[in-house]
């Protein structure tokens, strides 16, 4: 099924109250800001105007002509009627308002999907936090605006989903798109994953679950999903006092975790305990479709170098037994008191030079199935060096990356991240992303 | 035994080489700009002046007074006559000179600890990155310079030290004190436990290490340090090809990680598996010394805090039954959308008011132990006004804080640190703090 109509619209209709701070003033306003080049046209029956970032707009009494996706804040009551009068002029509609079965109102969520079905008007919502199409600069919910890339985030958490985007930035992630489905009263996690299973510009999906209504159904559509492209699941209330909260919070039957994690298993989604690690899972596979298990580390440093290579031994990775002409070449051209044995220390003078030619000797290595590069901020060399060594060094391999030290080399990462390599900020987090990579 | 003349120095020579860039004179600056207020002499032959931070130091050709402490950044060969020299006029010496035992100079090693002996001088490296007493306002190394605190660093890798100096700092930890000891040939591990489980600004000590000497001696000083205060230990070199690593790296013998998580658990310190945990565990001691296992969790946001439910149950902690007492005068003035069963969930609308009154009743529920308090930036409300509620709760238990989102909570995570309130970044690393907490 296509849902184009939602992630690239051509044209959105925005319902909902125009004084600052209301919610459909912040969509409205993160529409117009996000540079949505489509048609943006609110309605209010107060009509009236509404100024965003310079731009005055004429506020509709209601909606007069054809748009692909309305975006509806108004009070949840008068959210059938409003479905039911502008149903044959939209194609799909976002519910934001909230008051409907997560509160005990499921007749009137039963009265939304009804007259939705009758003018064959697709639903997400209600009580969701919106959806965003990066690619088609479409924002269309109050969340924070996040970099066009490749990660589809799929939220059943309005929240976390709003949360994940702004640590996703912090962590330089890219995604391609968003989509908060809160009660899912007619789409739901099944209908998103077979939609970003087949859309061009996601290379990886992330979803965050409590529970799904339909098991059959998810774990076809899971597998749909895991065929064409990497899916990272975190999975909330896997605990008997985190079940019932999520039975309480978004009225979903949790469900046995077992059954969960073995569907998991069986659909090859990649499970993350940790929101952190969603992060880190997410951006390995923006970078890269899979990796092999045998890892070569290279270091400057050799604490570092060692937390790396424990992490990567208990994860079940290996490391790399390096070719005898390798460990000749690298000999060649190394100070005597490097160290040649995988991990390899470049030691703490390390230049662009060192770290560049290390990297495309390693690379070649027949052993080698990727690599794991750190860099502890060298005291007389920029940390921009480096990661210009890193960017210039020629390796058709997964390379993960872990520049550490904060603020010390925020120069470098920032410089990274412009040629699309993501820094993971420890040894062990770096460790984690070739784990996850491995397992595709 | 005291190092306070380390730790605590009124006056301090340095050598080596200052021009600008030389590790000696990166090191004077440090300690300059550092506002250091005892006396500061650079040392070289070559004499001359040099210039740091606006004022022009004269370099003695050699040092002509006593000083607590000396740094020498000189060439190897030359450090044991230098101490032979000096050793009438210090109390200690900070080697930071590589090319002694880690490259198999042990001769060299050897003489430069018998000429300290000689003259009482007791020794921090060689082969370190130097030392911080950070409430004497001394920072005698070239990393980068922390904000005070209650966490002693001990290091056996410089690198390492260095990089959790600076990712400390983005993580809002305070230190008391920093120590790279290198090669450890005269003072070790042990000797830092000891003395930092007497420095009064010292809450909390971590601990870097690859392997021990002495193993007798160390969990006898491990016992001394944690009978006064949290110890975190993170030991590397646990995997096999980890610990080949390190023993090439400081040439310590690793030894069988069995032993040494068994002497951990035997003198009850605070064994953590990632750098990361680490900061959290540290920063958690630097507010408390200790919690009970059962957790209140409040939030105003599902999702999360079925993240943090989750994590903390696995975790081995309890979710507090909170008394019926508690639950009637939540009702009392929490809309009734709210849940009151524990993970509390104030929903998204929560403000100041309904955060501090939640906290302050449940804080006084004899149930309770400890409270996680989460936050996901709400719409409407400044996050420093949540921060606010925190900062002004009433209550005498530990209170973990979990503002989430990166840059949308930077205002309330500021005005949270600027209270002694450090914020852990997700769920999952604010249920692991408590469980730190839990074992002491």
């Amino acid at each position: 099924m296509s849902l184009e109509f939602f992630f690239y619209p051509q044209s959105v209709a925005v319902f909902g109250s125009f004084r600052k701070g209301a919610i459909a003033y912040e969509i409205l306003r993160n529409i117009v800001e996000g540079g949505f080049e489509g048609k943006v046209i609110p309605v209010n029956p107060k009509s009236g105007t509404v100024e965003v970032a310079g731009n005055i707009f004429q506020i509709r009494e209601k909606l007069d002509e054809s748009v692909d996706t309305a975006i509806i804040a108004v009070p949840a009551r008068i959210v059938p009627a409003l479905i039911d009068e502008i149903g044959p002029l939209i194609k799909g509609a976002v519910v934001i308002s909230a008051g409907f079965s997560e509160v005990g109102n499921e007749e009137l969520e039963r009265e939304l999907v009804e007259k939705a079905k009758k003018h064959g008007v697709r639903v997400i919502g209600p009580n969701c936090a919106g959806i965003f199409g990066v690619h088609g600069k479409f924002f269309g919910s109050f969340e924070v605006r996040v970099n066009p890339g490749g990660l589809a985030l799929i939220s059943q958490s309005g929240a976390f989903g709003g949360a994940a985007l702004a640590m996703g930035n912090d962590e330089g992630i890219g995604f391609s798109a968003f989509v908060s489905y809160g009660n899912g009263a007619d789409l739901n996690e099944s209908d998103f994953l077979e939609y970003f299973a087949d859309d061009e510009n996601t290379k990886a999906i992330a979803l965050y679950i409590e529970g799904v209504k339909d098991g059959r159904r998810f774990l076809k559509a899971l597998r749909y999903a895991t065929e064409r492209k990497p899916v990272i699941v975190l999975k909330a209330g896997k605990s008997k006092s985190g079940a019932k909260a999520a039975a309480s919070h978004t009225g979903s039957l949790a469900g046995s975790y077992e059954i969960y994690r073995a569907a998991f298993k069986q659909a090859n989604a990649i499970e993350v305990e940790e929101m952190e690690e969603l992060f880190d899972a997410a951006k390995a596979f923006e970078m890269y479709p899979n990796a092999g298990k045998r890892v070569a580390v290279i270091t400057n440093s050799g604490g570092p170098g060692v937390l790396a290579t424990d992490k990567l031994e208990r994860l079940g990775l290996e490391i790399a037994r390096l070719s005898d002409e390798t460990v000749e070449e690298l000999r060649s051209f190394l100070p005597p008191q490097c160290s040649l044995r995988n991990p390899i220390d470049l030691i703490a003078d390390a230049d662009y030079e060192r770290y560049k030619r290390t990297i495309e000797v390693v690379c070649r290595d027949e052993n080698v199935d990727s690599l794991l590069v750190i860099c502890v901020p060298p005291i007389f060399i920029p940390s921009g060096e480096i990661a210009r060594a890193v960017i210039d060094a020629k390796c058709d391999k997964p390379v993960i990356v872990n520049f550490m030290a904060g603020q010390l080399v925020r120069d470098g990462v920032k410089l990274l991240e412009r040629h699309g390599i993501k820094n993971f900020s420890t040894p062990e987090r770096t460790a984690k992303a070739l784990k996850w990579l491995s397992l595709r």
